[in-house]
């Protein structure tokens, strides 16, 4: 058996699978994709993923991509470390927790980083490369966050963005209220989602949230999940962003 | 047991679990929500999902949202005629389907038939009632859907919308090319959902992009997926929608 992770950094899309795979304590190939060198818009990276987006997971030559669909794939496939309840109420709860965050948060503040550190990358770039740049990505969603980015996303776009961000906070800090886990009692992908979404960065990126004050149990929770033996191996993997760029995984805002 | 579905019209979100429901030949309690009289913020729906969303599955007393939670769910529990691949990269390729539809569909042909029907009902009725109207729905997202339509969507929203459509049905098309169903050679839920959310209704409401011309696999698709008697029986349930408005079942633009 081979399982082979295609990934970038560990913070977002790439951390989210691999928390599952670290906390699964599944042995697997660890590749890493140079996205400051653009190299998920490569040929070799667009045979594998068409998309040109990772992460990316190969098991036995089947080719997974997309986060959430790759976490429930690990289940169907490794069941033996659970991250998935085994009643089907808890896996809808699971799911409905994934859909949320997959549907309501994740664009969000991706957007701020994304306006943040990939807009200084885009306007790094000369008009000529950034054109040629922009005609090797697959996604035609994907080369308007690009050029959005460059040209800066708008005040309007950014508020409402923040506005998605506080009523995501808000609604995982009551639902914590009666609950260890989003799913409930226990620890799922849902978890390793919102952390590796919004939950891990969200009050460094967002100090005018308050997010300790404001939100104490999301702020625990985080706590609890950063000290998760697979969340601390999924967060050691290589990160070779410029450290004055690194808004998801570093210490700048 | 019991299996009880609270929904609306044959066509959206209602339609789409229903069509499982049907396909999979499950006896179930069919409960009318009418969202012409707003029966979905009412008391005792809103107790029963506190979203205000239709629709709603309640099995044995345990409440279950979100239709493509739904449908996975109804899969879990029923698995006798199965509407979701044995294997685990099938259940991927359903999965994949499952969240294009949700995140890259299903809001952009949504946003047409809000600007064209639900427009209509909200610029009926006049500003106080309007405004109370909206303290009770229970999703901000929801609220904003409602003004806007009453306002009327933007031009540059609509032709956004449009070109998300355009893209999904060149997607879906071209993958037909090699494929009987969504997920493959098997008929999943994957297909009960674009169904539902815009292959059944595209042709009709979209008259400009020439369906039938451009996406003829679509089509194909489409008419296998209508003679399905399980969509033909989910197809048949009650429609309380004045006839001029019938924008997703009926004949109107």
């Amino acid at each position: 058996m081979t399982l082979k992770y295609y990934h970038a950094e560990p913070a977002a899309n790439s951390l989210k699978s691999m928390i599952c795979l670290h906390e699964k304590g599944l042995d697997f190939e660890s590749n890493y994709v140079n996205l400051h060198t653009f190299e998920q818009h490569s040929d070799w990276f667009v045979k594998l993923n068409p998309e040109g987006q990772v992460p990316v997971l190969v098991h036995d030559g089947t080719i997974i991509t997309h986060t959430t669909v790759i976490n429930e794939y690990l289940e169907d496939v490794f069941p033996d470390v659970p991250l998935r309840p085994a009643d089907p109420a808890g896996k809808a709860r699971m799911r409905v927790w994934n859909k949320f965050v997959d549907e309501q948060v994740m664009n969000h503040v991706s957007m701020h980083g994304w306006h943040r550190m990939v807009g200084v990358i885009a306007r790094g770039i000369d008009t000529g490369a950034f054109e040629k740049l922009m005609e090797r990505i697959p996604l035609p969603d994907q080369r308007k966050k690009w050029m959005n980015a460059r040209s800066g996303f708008s005040e309007a776009d950014l508020q409402n963005a923040t506005d998605k961000i506080i009523y995501a906070c808000k609604k995982v800090d009551d639902h914590l209220a009666d609950n260890t886990w989003l799913a409930g009692e226990m620890f799922t992908s849902a978890d390793a989602n919102f952390y590796s979404m919004c939950g891990m960065m969200v009050e460094r990126m967002f100090t005018e949230l308050e997010v300790a004050k404001n939100y104490p149990r999301l702020v625990d929770w985080r706590e609890r999940m950063t000290a998760r033996p697979g969340v601390q191996a999924a967060l050691k993997m290589p990160d070779h962003t410029n450290p004055a760029l690194r808004t998801w995984t570093g210490e700048v805002l």
